[in-house]
């Protein structure tokens, strides 16, 4: 019951703040708060929900994981995944700077928050640019998932820390060369490269699970 | 062995399945019928699943997941996870439903489903309130997944109960709003504020992970 | 500090790579040569991965698994969720494979790995069979996903075994019939009833998670 009023509080906070937003975000004169609000909303929630940790105790319970899962592999396999997590995250708002810069919205009613007296209707189109970033978006989606996945069956076969490090910076490194090479874009082995070398590292993880542990 | 039989007999049952109903299938009298067997086979697939699983003791082992990771933290998110999973899975047959009353599909094949007598060829095309669904299941592609991964490291790394409660019911609340607010569709800075919340909830589980279990 | 070195060493391993081939990439007397190069580095890597594993004692700790999870059932759903995860992965070099053959790149620079004489600028477009690979390589990301979550929160609640063997050959055996329904294609029944059959076998699996654990 309690986890269905904080719910519905959160739910009702937000459509309140967002009424009280829709007004004054019609008028011209207001237009360079736009891009600000987000932001500032951003860091409220942040800000919220660190305090709200740390007046609960948030750094007490520290190295708890140590004692849960007791293996530097599975430690560095949470550091690696979510360093690369991280990385995949970061492409939405790069797709949204993107698409904000270049005005090119996929939604009618995202055109509102562009910045110009152009011709709203024409504002949603398809870029180039933000559909190369989509693009690397949609390729970490299909390889950092399964690496996520993989290596943490990887983790629990209790492998050589060295050899697990090796396989996990890899393929970080790997999927960092990637996106660099697609977004600058460098020309073309050099993607391929970068893609192979991620397969790669999932695949020899993928081998060393299905070795130890073939249960059909 | 026995699991090689396994699936070979579901796909065996599968195409048997399929070939006795290619035939009546294209019949115009058949038409009402089209709609109603997938549903019919959904059906009955879970049934047997149920039935087998309940006849070899199903309810038995209860809540051993308790026994087996012995933290309230970890049940919040096994039942938060799954929940946002399951809203993430509801996406593809509501992409079905549009595409069916839409009349607008992907694949030459599917023009078969429709129950219309224009011509076929014309269906295969892009609608946009199917294209809103798609870019809607793949936002929550995007965002769900990085939030079950980091979720479950900052789940093993022994947080406060309080602080985990916080933000899932922060994450699952404002993928909530946002699925709403992206198929009403509401006017634009409620989608983008459901998302950056979401967005700060996973960060805020992966600034954690970080600080209790640097491993590089 | 070695974790950096580390990275940075394949990075820059990577970069001098790609520098020396991008010179005789260029002229045509070479053009034989460039599919065979990603290849090549995809045996070199996995090569080179292997042999230090080797060396550090890769085979060694065999089955620690099996101490660290201590249940038949995890052992099933680390190796169908690893097949699953293998056959998803493979949609990559598919798709890859089918735009050199059909010539239809998604980026201006990749057109330099085309093996024709054409005007590089029109090989920037759009194919059916490769739209085809890609809609299934999605429709696997947005299944098979949510299974390994799922399914692995449904491993940790400690079902009857056979139940859970039941629940992830039904779900591999679907989304093998699903893929080769999608490639040939098959007419249209048999891949909806696949794509149902996954997706009974996860809404099943998700109610036996909440059931157990259910903690709002």
């Amino acid at each position: 019951m309690d986890a269905f009023l904080h719910c519905t509080a959160g739910c009702v906070s937000l459509a309140e703040f967002q009424i009280s937003l829709t007004a004054p975000w019609n008028k011209p004169s207001s237009k360079p708060v736009r891009h600000i609000l987000p932001s500032c909303w951003l860091v409220f929630v942040i800000g919220a929900i660190q305090r709200r940790s740390f007046g609960k105790g948030y750094s007490a319970g520290m190295a708890e994981l140590t004692h849960m899962i007791d293996s530097e592999v599975f430690l560095a396999f949470s550091t690696y995944a979510t360093i690369v997590i991280l990385k995949m995250i970061l492409m939405s708002p790069v797709t949204s700077y993107f698409r904000l810069t270049r005005k090119a919205f996929a939604n009618q009613e995202d055109t509102s928050l562009a910045l110009s007296h152009e011709d709203h209707k024409k504002l949603v189109r398809v870029d180039p640019d933000v559909e190369r970033v989509r693009r690397c978006h949609q390729n970490d989606l299909e390889n950092i998932v399964p690496f996520v996945v993989i290596g943490l069956l990887y983790a629990l076969t209790g492998p050589d820390l060295s050899s697990a490090l090796l396989h996990f910076r890899v393929f970080v490194g790997s999927r960092l060369c990637h996106t660099v090479a697609y977004l600058l874009p460098l020309p073309q082995p050099s993607r391929a490269l970068a893609w192979t070398t991620g397969l790669a590292a999932t695949g020899s993880m993928a081998c060393r699970v299905l070795r130890t542990s073939l249960y059909l």
